[in-house]
């Protein structure tokens, strides 16, 4: 099945590893080089790229790049660290740099940089895959509310966990492409999610794939749920722990918090890698607090306009931790089970 | 006890009616005269007055000036159609048009003006009144706290019910303002309250009155009630119906989920002039749709920007309603009391 989406946030070019430069868009849609290790580092603390998968990706690559100008152990030592300093809360970051760690270090160095983005390449293909696989499961959802109303299934999403957050299709959004290529009809509720507005990106997805969609302020959520105008929310994940609590961007408690006071089915879709058996359960994930200017100053399309004066500070943790009795169900690309369910699809981790 | 902020959000000089135009608060602080009905009717609509008891106290106001200049029945009808349509869900605003027309019908047209001028004083003297109880009936929860901790008592509120959104003392803020004047600590969570940001309000009134204050997006609501940062949560309210379900701000109801959640108490606060007791429940209770633009563009001190490209629509409901099984109490200027328990306080109401 093609790509549901024209654009590409991280490729390949001609030996060349390309991003889409997020903090530009939705107003100016630019690509951008990552010439080096510390231009993949700064893109992901910059949130030039972001969304789990993402990072995961781009610190592959951020490996693979490091290993071309210095693939001795203490190059690849210190890429490690720098790339795996760069944002605490997404265990896809670790999950990737591990993985390349895994494969590079028995390795010489003189073969280690083909090697990187030989593996850089595998864990966006893989992410692509998993998606895919993603959309599939949780596009049953979707169809058997499809099945019982009139109208277009009303999805609501936080954040953006579309094909922008990962290497392609995205996660919480893949079912709702899905949706789209198989004819069922989808509307998406929209959160702004400050203080960064990631659904600006997820609007401009929407907007990119012809989907039918309302924006909101993140306030609005519990009126819109308490009232019938939302049929399933669907959010991505940056941290799984093994007992299925979830760390997802700020605000991701709060509906689910509304949905199951109102008996709306709250799913989580991620991939494997975002998953952390180490971790038994949220209290163990890091939340990043993140500079107070990100609240304090909002990007429009004429620039950015400071709306907090300087005297009163400012709080901004970027995450919240949804306990797992509020999840309806974990969506990966096993297949879609409630929380405490979830090492079902995973035997190989059963002690 | 005098006023604890230096700033009156609506008063009256030398024969004049001046407000706070809360539009250009924070950045900018600029008192403006309502000349007439239609400048009172603007301030309400435009949100240059806003906050359920001001606007019952502003419509006061533009009736007294509507009788100026034309005190017949029809003028006073007029009056009070174009006042009452200005906005849907507080019902201060019937209710001071409502307490005017009782008055004032009676009344020969030639002594009308007068006798609306006098009434208008009546409505802001009370309201003062009915803050300044609030605020002590208030602050025996925060005392209570405060008895049993190190640091100091963490108050989290939505939107702004305070000074600004009264004529005096403010309402959910009332008691946070009579700690400070009892010398009792407080910390208050300011949440920034989208689309229009009205935290700004609060923390604007928090720096005046040397408040200490953390700013926040709304959407770190759960992170930090769930994880032990929050004594209590005190909101105010734009109407509250017979069994205590409350209207107001939206983003609210999200608030008392996440308090009910973790056991963390949750007031409302608000003026008998906020209790609609035709009105059963909160099913009964309009909520304003207001226009996209206020989620569309935000402003700031350098001016205001565009966030959301035209061709993305956008829902904008103003207010949710939080069930009153939310609760933990209402204060009112009688005492406060559980949700359930709210005709105790007025015996008078009950059949």
């Amino acid at each position: 099945m093609t790509q549901p989406h024209s654009f590409f946030p991280i490729r390949e070019e001609g030996g060349a590893v390309l991003i889409l430069d997020q903090t530009e868009l939705p107003h100016r849609r630019v690509e951008r080089e990552l010439a080096d290790l510390e231009a993949a580092a700064h893109a992901i603390r910059s949130m030039q790229v972001r969304g789990a998968p993402l990072i995961g990706a781009t610190a592959a690559w951020g490996l693979a790049l490091a290993m071309a100008r210095d693939p001795s152990d203490s190059g690849l030592n210190s890429a490690l660290a720098l790339l795996g300093g760069t944002r605490p809360t997404a265990v896809n970051l670790r999950w990737a740099l591990e993985r390349l760690k895994a494969v590079l270090l028995p390795l010489s160095p003189s073969s280690r940089a083909e090697a990187a983005r030989s593996e850089a390449r595998k864990v966006c293909l893989e992410d692509e895959a998993a998606n895919r696989a993603i959309g599939q499961h949780g596009l049953k959802f979707i169809t058997d509310i499809a099945g019982g109303k009139a109208g277009a299934v009303r999805v609501m999403t936080h954040c953006n966990a579309g094909a922008l957050a990962t290497v392609a299709w995205g996660t919480a959004l893949a079912p709702v492409y899905a949706a789209k290529q198989a004819g069922v009809p989808v509307h998406v509720w929209v959160s702004e999610t400050r203080p960064r507005n990631q659904g600006l990106l997820t609007a401009w997805e929407m907007r990119e794939a012809g989907i039918p969609h309302t924006y909101m302020a993140d306030n609005a959520a519990a009126h819109l749920i308490g009232h019938g105008q939302v049929d399933l929310v669907i959010v991505g994940a940056d941290r799984i722990a093994a007992n299925g609590d979830v760390a997802n961007k700020v605000g991701t408690c709060l509906k689910a918090l509304a949905c199951r006071e109102w008996g709306v089915p709250f799913h989580v879709a991620a991939p494997s890698s975002t998953l952390d058996w180490h971790c038994p359960n949220g209290a163990g994930i890091p939340i990043e607090e993140r500079s107070g200017d990100e609240v304090r100053r909002v990007a429009g399309a004429e620039g950015a306009v400071t709306i907090i004066p300087e005297d009163s500070p400012v709080a901004n943790p970027a995450f919240d931790v949804t306990p797992a009795r509020m999840v309806t169900a974990i969506i990966t690309e096993r297949g879609a089970v409630a929380p405490d369910r979830l090492s079902d699809l995973y035997p190989e981790r059963k002690p």
